[in-house]
């Protein structure tokens, strides 16, 4: 009897969370889980995930010069449809595992905390460039604003006014992801950025292996 | 008694057609028209009406390589947002004149043309970039393409499948402005641009006048 070849199922997961909550050390750490257990890995982020997102990514982020703010919306979303259309269905459709660091649930976040632009309409700007494309699992590290204050200022006993805005952003795009993840609980998972590298990779495991 | 200054309320005129059409000729004789009359006209296009639209522009038709239809549809929805937002609100602000070349029903008359993406959908993307700006005229240069056609080839007797593949696009273009200018009568000035380049002019002038 001839051997049966079966292609795994392709799985897409990305991590969310503020910067230097840890996305990029546990990405890495659940590739070579996954690797070590016969997987192709698809590393990738948003935006900026492939040639066209690099001069995209440009624009947005170091063009000098005002952008309207619905403009910039829209190129986040064009370089989510490209990125989505040439790199992640390929990926998905040979049966391989996307780590995607940032997608739709960052532009609904950083949106929404921005206070600028409706977060609901950006999601379904997202989900028409993206044509529906979720991800099977969402890794949201969530970190305490004060506690990155705490790390980040241990000397200091003074804020400036500019530092207690930036700190309420951090606040609203924290309140704005937790209330993501409690809308969809299926597919997110929640986890302290407080905790120990260990202690979270674990975590990832062990909800990774319910999926293969 | 003071005099009372009052400002012009701002006038937003696009120009539709196919290329080749004449729009260019009637936007410079209507703009030398409207300044005898004393207004101050903004003569602008999409794509590519500002700095980051001509960026953008670049990009969406010198880059080699595939672009995803969505990505492409949205990266001339970001160039139509910030146009609208920094260049053509501002100026029907002043009270100016905008003589725009191409504007949403091209988006949807070459997008629904294409066959790829749903006229509707790009119609309510573009309307949310503009946040539903929608021009007070707009003027729809109409050509039989089998003209377009005859003038071209009037001694060539023979055409090759791209050539036929080329007539039919353009066909469904034409198609797709009318059903456009059909669903918007108020809106649309339809007229045939095999007229003489006076005779259009003329029913240009005397339909801008009702809305002076």
């Amino acid at each position: 009897m001839q051997q049966e070849q079966t292609t795994p199922r392709g799985l897409f997961i990305t991590l969310e969370g503020g910067d230097g909550s840890g996305k990029s050390t546990q990405s890495a750490l659940l590739a070579q889980w996954l690797e070590g257990r016969g997987r192709t890995i698809v590393p990738t982020r948003e935006p900026g995930g492939t040639d066209l997102g690099t001069e995209l990514r440009e624009i947005i982020l170091h063009r000098r010069g005002y952008i309207a703010p619905r403009a910039e919306a829209l190129l986040y979303a064009a370089d989510r449809a490209h990125h989505i259309a040439t790199k992640v269905r390929p990926a998905l459709e040979r049966g391989d595992v996307v780590l995607q660091d940032r997608y739709l649930d960052s532009s609904v976040a950083y949106q929404g905390a921005g206070r600028v632009l409706d977060g609901t309409e950006i999601r379904d700007l997202s989900l028409w460039a993206a044509e529906g494309l979720l991800p099977d699992l969402t890794i949201l590290l969530d970190l305490d604003e004060s506690i990155g204050r705490t790390r980040l200022d241990g000397a200091r006993t003074k804020y400036d006014r500019l530092e207690d805005e930036k700190q309420d952003f951090h606040a609203r795009v924290r309140a704005a992801y937790l209330e993501l993840a409690a809308a969809e609980p299926e597919r997110f998972l929640v986890l302290s950025a407080a905790d120990s590298i260990d202690t979270i990779a674990e975590r990832i495991r062990d909800r990774v292996s319910e999926l293969l």
